[in-house]
């Protein structure tokens, strides 16, 4: 009776994995906006820069900023692409607040990154792989679901997520095959 | 006898904090370069800003950035202090890796500010007052002592914290009693 009940449950789990997956990865309506990020990211490394992307949309889902990682180029630690992204954003709006707006990226933003859309008060984080190392939107942190902030934005995640972390793993292949830094 | 080693144990361990709290107010070799940040602090007021003020000192002591908070005179949501000051450093080094310096903030840094710090790869943070609300060097996460990070900063504490704090305090009271925002 146990292994009957147990051996259901597990085929439940695996469909509701399945499940979420399908709906994160294949019906989400971030994919086109995910895409641009793509695009964003692959521009980043004609600098040398890790293949990050983001973009910024505003209440109606209009791109009003867009960045790639700069941080080599620019010789900037804080260049990330999320930061620069919402910066701009900012700069477009006239206004540090960002309510209503949802940052796309395409890799899960760190701490710092995470720290920052939140206080921006983003109402939406979409990411698209999952940052294995210092992912603090459900990674390692979860700074965005942290009841100690005053704001905490909805995170999608999972968006292209395969496309998104082919760009770095490959990025991260091709400087380790030119034995680079 | 457990008694006796309890009360003795007790005792050593008061000296301990309170020469430890010595320590890092009375006879830090901060407290000079704190000043400097609480200057900075005091400026970021006229725009409106929240008296915060930071600096980055080299491998030699001297001040090669300093910076106060800047989000509401830009209109940048990522405009904090230590933020600044960082991007300011990197400049003045053409490097964004600060390797050997240190950061020095009037209050604990933010998860964004102290992420910032951590990519910085500083070799020092020192601030003055705890950030009750936001503090990520301690107080609510201590993402400087995270194992998971690649780079552990060294933070010391408290330094002017009275000083600091009240710089802030006062800002705070100062707005309620004009029914500000």
């Amino acid at each position: 009776m146990f292994r009957r009940w147990r051996n259901c449950l597990a085929r439940e789990f695996i469909w509701i994995a399945l499940y979420s997956r399908r709906v994160d990865d294949h019906a989400s309506p971030y994919r086109e906006a995910m895409a641009l990020a793509i695009a964003e990211a692959e521009l980043a490394t004609i600098s040398g820069d890790l293949p990050i992307g983001a973009l910024v949309l505003d209440e109606s889902g209009v791109v009003i900023a867009k960045a790639g990682n700069r941080r080599e180029a620019t010789q900037d630690p804080t260049a990330h692409a999320e930061v620069l992204a919402l910066r701009a954003a900012a700069q477009v709006r006239g206004d540090w607040h960002l309510d209503g707006c949802t940052l796309i990226v395409t890799l899960e933003p760190c701490p710092m990154c995470a720290g920052a859309a939140v206080l921006a008060r983003v109402e939406r984080i979409v990411f698209g792989a999952w940052n294995e190392e210092y992912g603090a939107c459900g990674s390692h942190w979860d700074l965005p679901r942290d009841r100690r902030l005053n704001h905490r934005p909805e995170v999608v995640s999972g968006v292209l997520a395969e496309e998104c972390g082919n760009l770095v793993r490959d990025f991260m292949a091709n400087i380790r095959t030119q034995g680079g830094k």
